[in-house]
């Protein structure tokens, strides 16, 4: 593997730009390939087996493109496929979103009780709960699916009073049901949607509730993981290549909003899996 | 093509059970087989090359269960696919949601100014607009894509200050940017999940607004049809065989709903297109 080749990042749609955004601030010397599997999103609502069949297309396709460096975008498809992809791609490291975050989860919380915000796929499979109670035998972890938040990141209502109250139906009942002691004093954004929605989330969570999403912490892994097998990127000028499976005009109009930079839907080549 | 044939039914997921639950009321004798993509859902935001693909190789699949009708019973397939599928499958009627929703549409207004709310795709591909207008050539249509609409329906918050306020974000545009004279007094459900939300929209909309979904339309239309071609089962049972691609148990759950009668997840098979 040379330390030219791209890093690959795959998710099911625009989600997971929020995740490359981190990436490219933290590595900004690096080529990306970035796939967003848009024909067959979202993978939240789809069985265990479709979403690995799914991911491992996905991480054949990127491998074809030579990367040194897999990462796993997705919530869903780290939570249930991460295991099955780092076996079929085994001469890259392969870095998952749920890992990083229950770790970031793990070091903010002060009293063991973490919240989790999910696909219901990420929720019902158990990942972050695991992964979370594996670091700390002290945690309590209270899991609940908000899959409306996909829908609000992408119709672009982040803020204002719909995307406000629908974040008080999904974390009242967390936050509400405890007494002061013991509320969760943490809450994972387990969803690469949902940093979008992190304003309405804080109002209704409270200033005292640490809110961690897994981007920072798992471009900073994917960082560590380059930097301890010597495959950074010195020297190079940093570049950007997008592929889709359908609808680059969505995936450019919507993705934008999620890059935090304009996207021509020129710029999306589409392939198929 | 013999009597005793079942009458096969297409969606995207779970959305068109509200158009096989009219098929049902109104055709109690038939065998129905329905097939829900769910493992590919949701259409409304997909390209329609990519939506004739899968509608295609769906009504491929139920051609293979000997249907001596096929209703594509999902909006965005309907407005971008019903000519591919008719063509491909030419040896029995096939009768998709729009042709019907527009009609009942053009009969219900009396000013001409029909509004539409429907998916991205739906709306992009301008099929109810056309379909309204080649019926009626004063007719103007106000069409707005409503994407949350679906979410919500899948979700189960139907009703309540979550529906209410998203009704409104997409309801007031079209309803208050007019004077009174020039509001629309038609509005039609263009998506299949819509009318799981008719109390909500009509709360915005207004009482004088008349609400149009093509599901009562749309099994009129087949029953006519069968009847036309000596069809029409007069002495069966009545059966239904529930086919999808993905997840039985969240289609039994949440299908349940849109069907109002329980539906067990075993009574749910899986396939494969």
């Amino acid at each position: 593997m040379t330390v030219g080749a791209p890093i690959g990042v795959f998710d099911s749609g625009v989600g997971g730009l929020t995740v490359l955004k981190a990436l490219v601030a933290q590595l900004p010397r690096e080529r990306f390939v970035y796939l967003g599997d848009t024909a067959r999103l979202p993978y939240g609502t789809k069985s265990p087996e479709t979403v690995v069949r799914y991911a491992l297309q996905a991480a054949d396709a990127l491998a074809g493109y030579g990367v040194k460096c897999l990462v796993l975008a997705c919530n869903t498809a780290s939570a249930v496929g991460l295991t099955a992809v780092s076996e079929r791609i085994r001469d890259v490291p392969v870095i998952g979103v749920v890992e990083p975050g229950a770790q970031a989860a793990c070091l903010a919380s002060r009293s063991g009780h973490i919240a989790v915000i999910a696909t219901e796929g990420t929720v019902r499979g158990g990942a972050y709960q695991d992964a979370i109670v594996r670091r700390r035998s002290d945690a309590r972890v209270s899991a609940v699916p908000a899959p409306l938040f996909v829908a609000l990141a992408e119709e672009g209502l982040c803020h204002g009073p719909i995307a406000e109250s629908v974040a008080r139906h999904y974390l009242e009942p967390v936050f509400d049901s405890h007494a002061d002691a013991s509320r969760p004093d943490t809450l994972v954004l387990g969803c690469t949607h949902f940093p979008m929605l992190a304003d309405a989330i804080r109002i209704v969570a409270g200033p005292q509730v640490r809110i961690v999403d897994s981007a920072e912490t798992t471009a900073r892994c994917v960082r560590l993981t380059l930097e301890a097998e010597n495959l950074l990127s010195e020297g190079g000028e940093g570049s950007l290549r997008l592929l889709a499976t359908d609808a680059a005009d969505r995936f450019a109009r919507i993705g934008g909003r999620f890059l935090e930079r304009p996207i021509r839907p020129h710029e999306v080549e589409l392939i198929d899996l």
